[in-house]
């Protein structure tokens, strides 16, 4: 296999619930998950925003004791998860540095970590009452068959995030949620829209279960770059999404819909001219 | 009834065929409406693009007589039936500017016109493959009663347009569009997606029918705020979507989900010094 656009990679996600405040157990679900014959072929995957610590925490200092700087020893641990299984995996933890709490992925590979990310928009929510909001660039990783975005659940309801990603150069944006009960709007339209919208693959990998007042709404989406949804999973059951991804698809943003008669370009029709006040709120 | 942001107002969108090249079939259609009892209580009404021209046009030639100044007599005669109605009116149609050709809309009310647009996003379809682009900021009529921003069919997906109508102030977006085939994932889920992630009324107004080579797709959608559809019509027949309106509620963008454990604000929460790519694009 060659890493050329035009080279198609299997890619997963993994909707599945979480045990709170136990980042071994956490640890070792996602080893039994990444050996598992249903993702034999992925050679990406995504869990959900805090996929080793879980969300719900009451202050900073409950939270405090399941973070760890990046690299840290829990990166090293996900570090070998990755090499055992030749995969690349989107991991969700809570990272330390300084005083300050974030809410952040860690990217590894087979070679080590590629990156992270710092969840930039932060909702009065959960552990995001407690953490720092990101204030580096969103991400985008060239992983050589794939360049991958990513952002944290709040992020996608603000269409700039992904907008950001795509015009970055994002062939797929990975969106790790908690989603809670209210989000179910979200969870159903808004994946097919940030694909549509920027002519990307974009896949949504929520968790399900309990964790203290809040029952997570599960139905994870794997879009192709039409918004055509071609993988979800239901509300409550752990759920593996699974789908091809075709980078040359995504940088194709001239679409010839009907020779001589209908076409658009997603990025040459747009008019940036016009939207200066997105930078320069007047309110 | 006063014009206060805490009174509620209906408002309708009607999804309805269009007689090509016909101008004033169509406006006898438009003032049989208007009267018709399912519209008595709406004091805003909203029409498809091109409601008194049609779109799919070969050339700018076939198009230029249908084409008028802004103002001019079919603006008068769309004066009158808001008069006459006592109603604020949407209408689409080209406008002929020089040797310009615009795909328009105008905003008149009983005690004249309010304002026009001229479509920003153009794609290469249809009539407005001999249409200029817009330059005019995408723009917001206090009309008392409630803030009304508009923008026409392709502009819808570029998530910027809405946004900036919305930071502008719009408590209701109205997108009149011709939707041909291959927008059903549009249709179906970008109304909740637009209208949840500006906390803005929503409502996407299509046609129906066959004009030459496209048979649109219909599927109009009436959102609230929080991106629910509260009213949708058919792929094919004509439909009146009517519901309410409460300027309070849009301008509320901060939310209070769970006291003390969830809100967020969709205009405090964004991080616009993030954005600067979207105005100044790298690619």
């Amino acid at each position: 296999m060659t890493d050329s656009p035009l080279t198609s990679v299997a890619v997963a996600g993994v909707q599945m619930d979480i045990a709170f405040g136990n980042v071994s157990s956490n640890l070792q679900r996602i080893e039994g998950l990444i050996h598992s014959p249903q993702l034999a072929t992925a050679r990406l995957v995504v869990f959900p925003e805090c996929t080793l610590t879980g969300y719900c925490y009451e202050s900073k200092d409950e939270a405090w004791p399941v973070a760890e700087k990046i690299p840290g020893p829990t990166t090293q641990a996900v570090i070998d998860l990755a090499r055992s299984s030749n995969k690349y995996l989107v991991v969700g933890m809570l990272e330390r540095d300084g005083k300050d709490l974030f809410n952040a992925l860690i990217l590894v590979g087979p070679n080590g970590i590629v990156g992270k990310y710092r969840k930039v928009h932060l909702p009065y929510l959960g552990v995001d009452r407690f953490t720092s909001p990101g204030n580096d660039c969103f991400p985008v990783f060239d992983l050589g068959f794939l360049k991958l975005g990513l952002a944290i659940c709040y992020d996608g309801s603000f269409p700039e995030s992904i907008r950001v990603l795509a015009l970055s150069g994002a062939d797929l944006v990975a969106l790790p949620t908690n989603w809670p009960p209210g989000s179910e709007v979200f969870a159903e339209h808004l994946p097919s829209v940030r694909a549509m919208e920027n002519h990307i693959y974009f896949l949504t990998v929520n968790r399900v279960g309990i964790e203290r007042e809040f029952e997570f709404i599960g139905q994870s989406k794997f879009c192709i770059p039409t918004g055509r949804i071609v993988a979800s999973a239901g509300a409550t059951e752990e759920s593996v999404l699974l789908s091809t991804v075709l980078p040359a698809i995504a940088r194709q943003k001239r679409l010839e819909r009907l020779p001589g008669k209908h076409s658009i370009d997603r990025w040459a029709d747009r008019r940036p001219e016009m939207y200066a006040s997105i930078c320069n709120p007047k309110q």
